[in-house]
């Protein structure tokens, strides 16, 4: 559709693209897990078969990126060489391989009136994924959404149109080979910036709205979604070096936390200090981060062993940089340390350096976040990391699902009893 | 604060009971489950100690109950009694002797690198809980949040305001006694309309907001709050009777799903026949419904068959009647049955009666609802019946909670990761 349509045929597209989702779900909800892997196999092998027309597509968003205004980071992401499509094929496989999330049972039990109880998992219905740049996420969307029974409607980027075209055919190939419904996997072609508001207004069609991108893309679409959202904002994850710390210990976890990739969730954004042991650990850390070139802001009391760092702002304690910034402060113990990080922290993934056993129980205990990490790399919080396999974001909401979102996170369950004729009498 | 009072003291008013509750919830996150049990005990020793005052504060209730204009069903939902009292100190115990939900091991693994990786049992946080009439269900809520670590806020109708603030005053004595948050349960005393909306707005003081009542104040709720919400909508409960149902079997469920309670969420509204024992069923359990005044309102076939019903409409088909009303239609099988529930229903709780093994694993996992009956009363659907305890409600949404809400539903989980310095590598 072209970008002059009105709002109402534009409303009508996407009711009749969320009615077709949720047709296809409904025959999804069914299918069984062989027919699913089949899918999964079929697609992979076809990203390969058909890598030529894809990276084709590729191209002419490439050659675009200049128009758009995409740095060289951002066209490095958009970009699709045959290593990311064997990668991308490899992850579908990876998925085929899990077990089935959709009818696994999660607790059943036995009635003393003889009812059977069972609790079964179940798919959402439908997805609908939001995202920036990045193509191959597309693949690994679908393959998700695909195995847990769900219908998926994807918006991606206007940048990398070409390319989700290209893939998206591939992934609907696969769905009519295997005889399951073209509309599993729909891709919202229209560039129009209305869609996607109209799409969040549509409840009764999309059960999950699943937003990946910068903040500002996300905080948009929670105010404006009228179903549930998946999502996190930002990953301001903090270490928490205790005067019990092991320092060459606590050395090694930071520079990797803040080191190793800074410009994913998981990379750490706060170093907090015990005051006892500020003296001995912040000259050395303070010099480890320098020789990485990683600038310091910190408190008064942080400057005073790394002169070389910038005074913090209160802005910084709540910062995500994603870059090689890291915000530093000396506390008064561990009740200072867990204030401090329910307070400016994001919920994500904070740790502790610690041998003392009875700090790391209360730390893991009082700080309320996804995930609570003693004595090891906040990077670590990933799905794969964790051995749940591929996922399709991490969640800082306390709802539904918590930290990494697989395959378990994107279905729900139901209720199955199994009676004789029993009646209720009380 | 009176009825006069500005939105902007409102709204400060409204931000102090989100901060003390978002306080209490840090401490009782913590607390052990010996403490809350002692809490529960304690305050059930209390309800009985005091039932004198609590009794009169409801008399005050019942005095006033005219100018409210409450029905006679209402006036009695509303009257406490020493039985009542009683019943609400028992559920506490019953409450107390439940799993704590707080720290149990939902999943654990070690993985290769070392790391122990383990998937707990925490609480929300605060909940906001809205509920009309009944006064017992203070107690109710306050029992299952306390055992679940959460800090609460109550607003009840303003009709039970004398009886609900002398339940909290012996919940909050309760709580002080055993030196626990007294913000832990709060009670919104005012009755000012603009209360509730302000509180929803507070997104970071309230995790979740669960109403009870009538279909207007959910609706309501969902529209507003800024925060996840637990609810359902309506019950309108499907019993299907399959072509190889036994029918002694069908009039028996359909008699105590329609009949036993009519005013709950779980007594069935509709009723589905296969076409091919239409002839021989209908009039049979026509009869025996009309014995027990239930007026049944069908779709042609029905009435050839039940002369004395009067024509369905459209909306009978989607209509909660809370009565004794039964919608009722002829089905041409299986497919037109389930198509039917998941189109008209309310994905609360639906049964189909066969003897088909077949037919009953098709229907288990095509009707997209909470809870799905082979051969039982749809009036089994309830935390109690199910084995899982006290709820403070049924869910039919599918993000978090479906069916059943108890402690389990009540709290979220976090992954606590121990390691030895682990760092990451790729």
């Amino acid at each position: 559709m072209s970008e002059r349509t009105s709002i109402a045929d534009l409303s009508a597209y996407c009711r009749e693209l969320g009615r077709r989702a949720r047709d296809a779900s409904r025959s999804l909800a069914t299918v069984s897990g062989e027919v699913k892997n089949r899918w999964l196999l079929s697609a992979a092998e076809s990203l390969l078969a058909k890598s030529a027309a894809i990276l084709k597509a590729n191209q002419q968003d490439l050659a675009r990126a200049g128009e758009y205004g995409l740095n060289a980071a951002q066209i490095d992401r958009l970009k699709l060489t045959p290593p990311r499509l064997e990668a991308a094929a490899l992850g579908l496989r990876q998925v085929a391989a899990l077990p089935d999330p959709v009818g696994r049972v999660l607790e059943g039990s036995v009635r003393p009136n003889g009812l059977k109880i069972r609790k079964l998992g179940v798919p959402l219905g439908v997805l609908f994924f939001l995202y920036e740049s990045r193509p191959n996420v597309t693949v690994d969307a679908g393959g998700l959404a695909a195995k847990s029974g769900n219908a998926l409607i994807l918006r991606g980027g206007k940048e990398a149109l070409h390319s989700n075209t290209a893939l998206v055919d591939v992934l609907q190939s696969a769905l009519k080979e295997c005889r399951l419904p073209v509309d599993s996997v729909q891709l919202v072609t229209s560039t129009n910036r209305e869609m996607v508001g109209e799409l969040l207004k549509l409840k009764e069609f999309i059960d999950l709205v699943i937003p990946r991108g910068g903040e500002s893309l996300i905080r948009r679409v929670a105010e404006e979604a009228t179903m549930p959202v998946l999502k996190h904002y930002r990953g301001n994850c903090h270490v928490y070096v205790h005067r019990a710390a092991d320092l060459d210990m606590a050395e090694r976890i930071i520079i990797n936390a803040k080191c190793q990739r800074p410009g994913v969730c998981n990379a750490m954004e706060s170093l907090l200090v015990d005051a006892e042991i500020a003296p001995a650990f912040l000259p050395r850390i303070g010099q480890a981060l320098r020789e990485k070139d990683v600038e310091i802001r910190g408190c008064a009391q942080t400057r005073q062993f790394v002169p070389w760092a910038t005074p913090a702002s209160v802005e910084d304690y709540d910062a995500e940089y994603l870059e090689l910034i890291l915000s530093a402060k000396v506390v008064n113990g561990l009740e200072e340390a867990i204030v401090h990080i329910n307070r400016h922290g994001s919920q994500h993934t904070d740790a502790i350096v610690t041998n003392d056993i009875n700090a790391a129980q209360r730390f893991t205990e009082a700080v309320d976040s996804a995930a609570v990490m003693v004595n090891a790399s906040t990077r670590f919080h990933d799905g794969f990391e964790f051995g749940l396999g591929a996922e399709i974001g991490i969640s800082t909401d306390k709802f539904h699902a918590r930290g990494p979102c697989g395959l378990q996170e994107l279905t729900t369950y139901k209720y199955v009893v199994i009676g004789k004729g029993q009646i209720r009498d009380g």
